[in-house]
């Protein structure tokens, strides 16, 4: 191929993403890769109980064939690779467990790895070509987050609208679309696009919809585009495409930065706390303060957390939450979580949300936008917060990067707890089912043919 | 039901949706919810042969169920209400020749008879019940389309968009959604509403695309309420909804414009000409100029069109249409059939779009923003043209309601015409097929159970 791409468009975008093998890929991000679907299939089986998902996965079967050749994990048939993408997909981001990239704020576990795992197990993919395709997904979900810019997040769920892109950038890998063919499902996928954050107001379980939409679109995009559909050509950058219409502050630049040798999935981070990701800089630095100055939660009266307009766009509207979910969203409990039990599980959540002293402390806490975080923001999620105390004295703490970020990253080990703690959360598996997934996973790159994860 | 809901609200909108029923709507409009029936019928049969219809409907055949209770139009099996519904919206709007709103631009029978059809055959739903939901559609998408302006429509296709919520509420009136279900499926709809014209730009095919989606996404969101998962309550006026996000002249009153009195589904047009909807007040204009002055093509040696805003927006960037469908949106190729052929009838547009005689009026044809037309549209799409004659004289002329429009519309006698020369332009039904699938239709409202159309 000697004709000249022009950089910077979602042309240049989708022929990395079609020509992307194996062999292009360092060993540190495929292991990685490994590490992030390990942390996905924990996520997503955490949400197995869930009232949201369980919905989605009705739904999904009942719309689907009677069985089918890809896992809708937790059940005991399979369905068409749509279906069983979107199903898990569903699952994937509700326990608020599952991977995000800070600099996009996309989550991109959720929306890649469903389809790619339907269509791999669909086509009897080998685990390389499977882990390439979740490459593929991952750096172009990411750059396509990041040219949105912050206005889209302002409004846009970025994992649901770039994800559809993903998502096709996953699949179109898999269907092993030419440059051509993953342009066009660009294209589709692009203009399907779709994901609003009104639903925090009310608490609503639109983020699971989001997920199995961006799966189920993408997929839809790719072997639509396998088949000779076409879709536009600029879908990201041209005058009525998502940058026009979804966006005023977008950066064409960013669609192709570094494309081959910058690895946005290696900069994912790891979710520590079971929150929103707003929550966890603060959350870290909260703990680090009460350790340091050796503080209970009475000792405080008042924290205020220095954050990000992102922070108070996501967060603010959440004061008095109603749900489990919503207090996810709430700044207030998170911090009382970690000030009265000294972390903010899943568990935690569950049992704690509403509990006098949460809430007590929950009232204590309030936001402000801090211009160091701020301007630092989205590259960089600094945590900072100022306490109060019962006595009258005035306490600050800070950190750089919140654990699970890449500088500060978990352990094989760490990991793998993680996914067997939610996975018992979920309760559809048992743990020696989780522990032969996680060898499958570890396995990944040697399998010719990608398994069920969960026989 | 004593509470106060606040009106021009998405909660007032959903209400009436799901409270409607038969009783309440007047005769004339359930008659004409038959003639729209049989349009979209037709519409959607002329549609049967295109490749990326054929491209839609193997994708939802071969992820959906071997066989299922809905009819996929032109196929032997059915499907799932989902895929059925999904490859029936995907045919609708591809000959160009479905209905149109005026005052929204938006195509309610593409986004709402293949849902509430798919629906009520799966569930055995009687005829009257089918009717009374696609009234529902209709007064929903179409107050949607109006609230969303016009800046809406410059980038966004609002089919696609408030197409997902005229399905929501199309489906939400079969699966008897209670008001505040209802609103739940709004918020889910509204949450996926998507579409975006820069396919336009490279003749793409993503107009099926986008009514596949909005058929698709609206359904799911009903039967997830049913289902008691929850939505946004404000998707469309919310502080991060659909008019935040995605319009700047939005305009929360036209939600709720005469809801119960004001029967927007009786102010639909007919389409007349096989083109996009923006070229047909110029086109009749300049027939009745060319029959008022018995010109030739060859008489005429310039013609102005004097159009709106949005008549530049969609069919400015088509000045060379390289295919078929591409040429509906050239305002050129649809003059220069009319002068040369004296119609512009999906057969006419196969044979003739690049026929030297049409290409060469085709380049005489320009465009301007004329005052009067632009402050009328949308809700009165006036048509003028200019014509410069090849020997020296200045024709105008001028139509006020093209031919289809209310004012202006189709017989029984014409829609059974044009529904029949459609079905027999895609191929896929025999006459006598049609013929009995027009007696269903009129019969519909008698009809216990709604029947397979084309058994």
């Amino acid at each position: 191929m000697t004709e000249t791409i022009p950089q910077a468009t979602t042309e240049a975008l989708a022929r990395f993403a079609a020509l992307l093998r194996p062999a292009d890929i360092p060993a540190a991000v495929l292991r990685r890769a490994e590490d992030l679907a390990l942390d996905w299939l924990g996520a997503t089986l955490a949400g197995q109980a869930a009232r949201p998902v369980n919905s989605l996965q009705r739904f999904h079967l009942a719309m689907g064939p009677a069985d089918g050749p890809s896992e809708v994990l937790g059940q005991a048939r399979g369905s068409s690779p749509l279906h069983a993408a979107m199903a898990n997909a569903a699952a994937a981001h509700w326990a608020e467990q599952d991977d995000v990239h800070n600099g996009s704020v996309f989550h991109p576990a959720a929306v890649v790895l469903p389809p790619a795992l339907a269509v791999a197990q669909a086509l009897g993919r080998s685990g390389a070509e499977l882990l390439c395709a979740v490459v593929a997904g991952y750096e172009v979900g990411i750059r396509v987050g990041e040219s949105l810019g912050r206005s889209h997040y302002r409004i846009f769920h970025t994992t649901g609208t770039a994800g559809s892109l993903a998502a096709a950038a996953a699949v179109g890998q898999l269907l092993r679309l030419d440059a051509a063919q993953m342009l066009h499902a660009f294209g589709s996928a692009g203009t399907q696009a779709a994901g609003l954050w009104e639903f925090l107001r009310d608490a609503a379980d639109s983020k699971q919809l989001h997920t199995a939409h961006a799966a189920g679109t993408g997929l839809t995009a790719a072997y639509l585009a396998a088949d000779g559909f076409t879709g536009a050509r600029r879908i990201v950058e041209g005058p009525q495409g998502l940058m026009a219409g979804m966006s005023s502050d977008a950066d064409p630049q960013r669609l192709t930065d570094g494309l081959g040798t910058r690895w946005a999935l290696a900069e994912t981070s790891f979710k520590f706390h079971a929150s929103c990701r707003h929550t966890h800089p603060a959350a870290d630095a909260l703990q680090r303060l009460m350790q340091e100055h050796r503080l209970t939660a009475g000792d405080i009266a008042a924290v205020t957390a220095q954050v990000h307009q992102g922070a108070l766009d996501v967060l603010g509207p959440v004061t008095d939450p109603q749900t489990v979910h919503q207090s996810k969203f709430s700044m207030g409990t998170v911090l009382g979580l970690i000030a009265v039990h000294g972390q903010a599980g899943l568990a935690d959540f569950d049992a704690h949300f509403r509990a006098p002293a949460v809430v007590a402390f929950r009232d204590k806490v309030r936001m402000v936008l801090d211009d160091e975080v701020d301007r630092a923001y989205p590259a960089r999620w600094i945590g900072k917060v100022t306490v109060t105390t019962a006595d009258g004295r005035q306490l600050s703490a800070r950190v750089d990067e919140p654990k699970g970020d890449p500088g500060n990253t978990l352990s094989r080990t760490e990991l793998e707890h993680k996914a067997l703690r939610l996975a018992a959360y979920g309760g559809a598996t048992t743990e020696a089912q989780m522990q032969a997934a996680i060898a499958r996973i570890w396995a990944l790159a040697e399998l010719p043919r990608v398994p069920r994860l969960l026989p």
